[in-house]
């Protein structure tokens, strides 16, 4: 898959998900219908619906199928994203360039935000009565965001905040914070699409290690500035970071590992991984130095 | 079923819910696993479970195969007590008769301990492989959770705070806010033991009347002081109560009717609904003033 390919197959699939998020926001004009509107349509990458939905292909499943749990992880995301702002929490001003929700709409109002986007992201899931492994899915999906997943990372997080982090913490925090999520999204696509085990564990595999060099490639960016326009940098210096705790050299090699071997895990998936194939080296590239343009 | 044989009844159905809560916490000693603890195991009525379980028996079902259900609503109920008494919220010091989370745990952590109760919620639901309507009872329970239901009412209530409140609008509020989660209860109840749908309806009209008479009476506890204990009494104040808008012999009648009206949709579903009977008239008879010593 060329560059010009991805971009499309992103942009189209970025679509279908934003679609489908609108659908999920509540009728009326209530206030609290519109802070959950102002977060949910900010201008996110989609990343890890796409992924959800780019596995579920690679298994040889459709796109629509897995739609609802693919926009379930964008609602977790966002609902994260929301709360990990607040005040007690990051305190962080702005995201992706504009004040955060409890900026706009007050912290009693966010907290509720958070609240809706992650039961909506259950009620969506549920929705999808046909698909044969639904529940099981629901199941992962709640355990990748529990305590055992992103809520467990940012509790660590929260608690490492001040002291001086080891690589080990940072793994451990980024594993369940970031990684735990981007690992079910492609473990969704799989189970929804009815993969077989063998080419679960693959996807499993790919979706573990494509969320590491996701996490290390957002720390590269945000070290050089790239998410300047996101007005984040400041404040995420206060956080430990792949190129604080390693260097940038020995930063920039963990994350070629991480996509090799997301590349690796896909091996004898065939042309259907493709987009997979196509989004773990375009992690890696979007740190480049040539893309800073683009 | 006389009260002797109700307090049992409450008594043995608490111990299943409360062991089976136990288990849904966290293994280990972290902090957050401390302050999910803290919260859930506070010692609250569950209610909420007692009426899905005894729903499910009304039904003819069994009390073991709703028991994810149960819990999870004690589980969402809990979370929302947890961020309802947020510094950005209701601002509470005291629940229970003790520190609220948030003054024990930091508001930081007291966030993360509502998501992670929310998540597993789901996650629990979702163990409950062999149920029959598992999915649809996790969409109705979300509906219950979610906008259109507990965090929708929420955001009401943050709206009103500060105007004078007409019947109309703490009716809206109080439908949602804690109606919904003891309507869902009892058709989850129903759903998960497989009702018929005149079962259903019946089950489902039960929860809204039990669930008005019970917000009728917990106002009319509050302003008669019986909740000093908890600490609650000045704070709530701030609130509309049905005793505040209506005065307190309109509140009881109300409540009365409440109470009227849940009996009356049991009407046909014969002894196995006694423990439902026995709630309804144990939520009116805890007002009186002969039961302020029980």
């Amino acid at each position: 898959m060329s560059g010009g390919e991805l971009a499309r197959y992103l942009a189209a699939r970025r679509r279908l998900v934003d679609g489908a998020l609108r659908a999920c926001l509540p009728p009326g004009r209530s206030r609290l219908g519109q802070a959950m509107r102002y977060s949910l349509l900010g201008g996110g990458k989609r990343l890890r619906p796409i992924v959800a939905l780019a596995a579920a292909e690679a298994a040889g499943g459709t796109a629509r199928a897995v739609l609802p749990f693919a926009c379930a992880l964008e609602l977790i995301h966002t609902y994260s994203l929301v709360h990990d702002d607040l005040p007690a929490m990051d305190d962080d001003d702005l995201r992706r360039g504009r004040p955060t929700c409890h900026k706009v709409y007050g912290e009693g109002l966010a907290i509720l935000v958070g609240d809706a986007l992650l039961t909506e992201a259950f009620g969506l899931m549920a929705t999808a009565r046909g698909a044969p492994r639904a529940l099981e899915a629901v199941a992962e999906v709640a355990r990748a965001a529990g305590v055992a997943g992103m809520v467990g990372g940012q509790a660590l997080d929260l608690a490492a905040e001040g002291t001086r982090a080891t690589l080990a913490t940072l793994r451990a925090i980024h594993a369940r914070k970031t990684g735990a999520l981007f690992r079910v999204a492609a473990r969704t696509g799989g189970l929804v699409a009815g993969a077989a085990p063998a080419v679960l564990r693959r996807l499993t595999d790919y979706g573990e290690h494509l969320g590491l060099a996701f996490q290390i490639a957002d720390d590269i960016l945000d070290a050089a500035g790239g998410h300047e326009a996101d007005g984040r940098t400041d404040q995420k210096l206060r956080k430990a970071t792949y190129p604080a705790v390693l260097g940038a050299t020995a930063a920039r090699s963990h994350l070629v590992r991480a996509r090799d071997r997301a590349l690796a895990a896909l091996g004898p998936l065939g042309p259907a991984a493709a987009p997979l194939e196509a989004l773990a080296v375009h992690v890696v590239a979007r740190t480049e130095p040539a893309a800073a343009a683009s």
